[in-house]
């Protein structure tokens, strides 16, 4: 048994088995036992904050000149950013407990009092990449919601993951939680992960966060049930109607504000009625900012430094300062291009005529729509969850950011006094 | 293009094509548009009721000699079954519109105003077995919330199938209702149903209702997501403080009342303590049904005509009058013996215990936990919902009987006034 693969894959399952059987004693604790589990945890960190910046400083020494800038600054953990992920989990450990709420709830004529109530999931892993703050935020949001978690890191991240781990096991079970209740799979092999996706019966559901070769490998590859969070091909609409100050605030923040994360605008979509007055002055703030236009005939027409846009813009999420510009002859122009290239992520509206706002939102097929607001509030911190498991961009079972509630599942409790049926 | 495989591979494309037209459409109906749609769906079937228990001959008299008598029955349409189906659709046309449904709402400090809304999946295709009665279920259901639907019977009930769906798709489309709301699948090849399953883009989801060979297809095949109806290995645990009379009753009721289907128990747990008492009476009393008995050596000890059971029994879903008898000596082991066995459709506690019946009900993973109850109330019709587009096992975004509000999705619309992220 000495064949590597062999040894890592027995890891694996060897987790899944030991959170399946934590998940059944994290059922059973009370919400006030799991909220002092995560003050503990926050406690915890605060309290290894120099450990623990000290620890994450060899993956930034390593990760130097392998990964992109950008990459190495998501990896770092300063003492502030210690303090946003223990404040993420006591703002966690305020939110109503999910489990054993009852969602809906009847009474039938034969007496029946049919109840649809939340329960946990079961094992829960994520798979993510650079931002070792998603160590403590899944498994914050995992233990509130009475769910196992199996966190799988990026091999960059692993000294730091496998310290933010340590620090937040040992208080989960100082605080009287189930061994296992959390985990780092510490074998960051592509086989290790595929073995993870497979793990049917043990994981009850994984949420990949990262790019396209994740999601790929997760649609090939996984048996275990999933939900999606993808990209973030983000549009913000400016209707005709819109107030003009507002639309370019909204605009300018949507697309400069953090170019990087998937909630970030890629494609402004504009009324024909505001491209003589509106769009070259938004244009121009834009510019300000540093952002490069790729605009259609008529944005090229009257904004001269407009690059032309081909087909393959309005299907790009850029994530950097590059903006995608369309004019529209009506609202009903602006839906059929959100449908046709969105991914399903956030998109916004900004308008003054209530019909038109009803429209978008009826109409737009997204996680979630905004009227008159950035499409970077797309978030579970900004949702007020406290952190987030990442954003479904898929239909079944959620859409949108996802916090505690999107980590249950709402089965039925049927409470009866000996009816039978005839 | 004569080779038929490439002509119904197309057409199952163009069907998935004119679905998703389709359901932007009826994404726009008011609920008032489709609640008369179904009345209009319902008043057509009972007009055509002659009709079409005259085409189902046709299909009843080619299925017999290939098909078992069960099967055959389940084919039969009578006058009684399709006043049973434009009753379904009545009561499915009088529940709560879905679409649009505001399922929380709350305000955060910057004045956000966050609202999440049911809206339709978009296009659902149900995949099922003999009986024609789920063809108009299934396309009630998916009208009523706003979705558009995709039905592939079996080969064996096409000309009923084809016989139905006309006549609703006539009255919808006279309703005001979008052309292609409502389809069926004539090719009932194995290519053209994979084909169906990997309309990813096209179709939101897919219901598998059939047997294991259907399910493995899906996870197999499906690229578009699924909703599992599973099998059905129901339990009844009698626990120590039940009242006999009505253990008896609820065991009878549950193994014998329709063994059939998927809802019927197939497990009798029962606590040690009534081994000697209540045991060998209700077990006459299931013998005198022609139920088999397959106990553990407990059993076969105080109730002789009983067979040894061996472990293939516990996860056998029998669907016949065949039940597995074991004795447990308490709840622990009884709620680890229907987690371990079970399939997550339906299980009962007889219990008059009260903290009994919460341990059960919080900790056994099923669809629907009966307290007091038969798990023959496992089922749409059971629980006020008119009919169901199936009974969910798994976890991810429904257990149990699933109505108008399973058909839906939850998204996000944010109302603001300006706010941008700082």
């Amino acid at each position: 048994m000495n064949d590597p693969a062999t040894v890592s894959l027995t890891t694996v399952r060897t987790l899944g088995e030991r959170a399946k059987v934590a998940s059944a004693l994290l059922a059973q604790t009370s919400g006030e036992v799991r909220r002092a589990a995560l003050r503990a945890m926050a406690d915890a960190l605060d309290a290894g904050s120099d450990h623990l910046v000290a620890i994450n400083a060899k993956d930034v020494e390593a990760a130097r000149g392998t990964l992109t800038n950008a990459l190495v600054d998501r990896l770092t953990l300063t003492p502030s950013r210690l303090a946003d992920m223990s404040g993420g989990l006591r703002t966690i450990s305020e939110q109503p407990d999910p489990v054993g709420e009852v969602v809906e709830e009847w009474i039938r004529p034969n007496g029946l009092k049919i109840q649809k109530i939340r329960r946990p999931m079961g094992v829960v892993s994520v798979i993510y990449e650079a931002r070792p703050n998603v160590t403590a935020d899944v498994a914050g949001l995992c233990i509130m919601s009475g769910n196992a978690a199996i966190l799988r890191g990026s091999s960059s991240a692993l000294r730091t993951n496998l310290g933010i781990t340590k620090i937040l096991v040992e208080a989960a079970i100082g605080a009287g939680l189930p061994e296992h209740a959390i985990q780092l799979v510490d074998d960051t092999s592509r086989e290790a992960t595929v073995e993870l996706m497979q793990l049917k019966g043990l994981v009850d559901l994984i949420v990949p966060r990262g790019g396209p070769a994740l999601i790929a490998s997760i649609e090939a590859n996984a048996t275990v049930p999933y939900l999606i969070d993808g990209d973030g091909n983000c549009h913000v609409y400016v209707d005709r109607s819109a107030d003009p100050k507002m639309a370019t605030a909204i605009v300018v923040n949507a697309k400069t504000s953090k170019p990087s994360v998937c909630n970030a605008a890629e494609t402004l979509v504009v009324h024909s009625d505001l491209v003589e007055g509106w769009l070259p002055g938004a244009l121009d703030a834009l510019k300000q900012k540093g952002v490069e236009i790729r605009g259609d005939e008529t944005v090229c027409r009257v904004w001269p430094a407009a690059l032309p846009a081909t087909e393959e813009d309005w299907g790009t999420e850029y994530l950097d300062l590059v903006m995608a510009v369309r004019v529209v002859e009506g609202i009903d122009e602006a839906i059929a291009h959100v449908n046709r290239w969105g991914t399903s992520n956030a998109e916004a509206i900004v308008t003054e005529d209530s019909q038109a706002a009803r429209m978008f939102t009826a109409q737009v097929d997204s996680g979630t729509v905004f009227v008159n607001a950035s499409t970077r509030f797309s978030d579970g911190g900004q949702f007020g969850y406290g952190a987030e498991i990442g954003i479904s961009t898929q239909k079944l079972h959620a859409r949108g950011p996802m916090g505690l509630r999107e980590l249950t599942s709402s089965g039925y409790v049927v409470w009866g006094t000996g009816q039978v049926r005839t």
